[in-house]
């Protein structure tokens, strides 16, 4: 598993809330967003933050609604180029000392996925996402996933 | 405030725990880091992720200790040139309808800074920080601080 973060996906009470102070506060654009469920913003080179439900998020980890708290749960996720290295990486954090939260399979999103813990309980995404790309100048796409 | 994300600091209940997960478990090389106290790795252009002690974390924000919860605690945060500009920053967030946590003041890692919490309570650092360095391939370095 390579050193890199490729979304950080926090958990909000109110997905409209957070909207009105990153979009309309501080002018921040987003890059992609299902209006009242996620938005999606870029804040780095290749980096996306993504404001979703704390219960979504939860339920996508494949762990109950409460197991995620509003204002601070968090999704550390990285991105790979195939289901293989989404399973390899899972297999090398284990290895590492993670412990498996949600073992790889066909995701929600379209693409395919998996969920482990670190030995502090933050929680990685490994995701292969082919509809996710990334320009050379470090800008994010999301378009939709084929197959 | 541009839309941009430098470092996450996430609240560990045990440094050298995850330590041993990230570099020797992963083999993810530090940036810089503390021994027991803290590991700055690098996982973006320009990205560091710091892994640091709930309490230690909660007292840089002027927060009580057990305010931060450690396995999932975060901070983000954001450069920027001057202390006139953190200034600048915290006035906008909080324009925006952010809370200020702690007002723009010299900081213990030599620079300044200050701390806002968004409306879903999420803690966002701005700091001015003359050591940390951003080379052309996206390369973080953190040097001494000078004044």
């Amino acid at each position: 598993m390579q050193p890199r973060l490729d979304l950080l996906t926090l958990a909000v009470p109110d997905v409209a809330a957070a909207r009105r102070f990153y979009v309309e506060g501080l002018g921040w654009r987003p890059v992609f967003e299902v209006p009242g469920e996620i938005v999606f913003l870029q804040l780095g080179h290749g980096l996306l933050v993504g404001l979703w439900g704390a219960a979504e998020l939860a339920a996508d980890m494949g762990l109950p609604a409460g197991a995620v708290s509003p204002g601070g749960g968090l999704s550390l996720a990285h991105n790979v180029g195939s289901p293989e290295e989404v399973r390899r990486c899972l297999d090398d954090a284990v290895a590492a000392g993670g412990r498996l939260l949600k073992p790889a399979q066909p995701a929600a999103f379209g693409g395919y996925h998996g969920y482990f813990a670190d030995p502090a309980g933050i929680r990685w995404e490994v995701a292969h996402n082919p509809g996710w790309a990334v320009a050379d100048d470090g800008t994010v796409t999301l378009g939709p996933v084929d197959g």
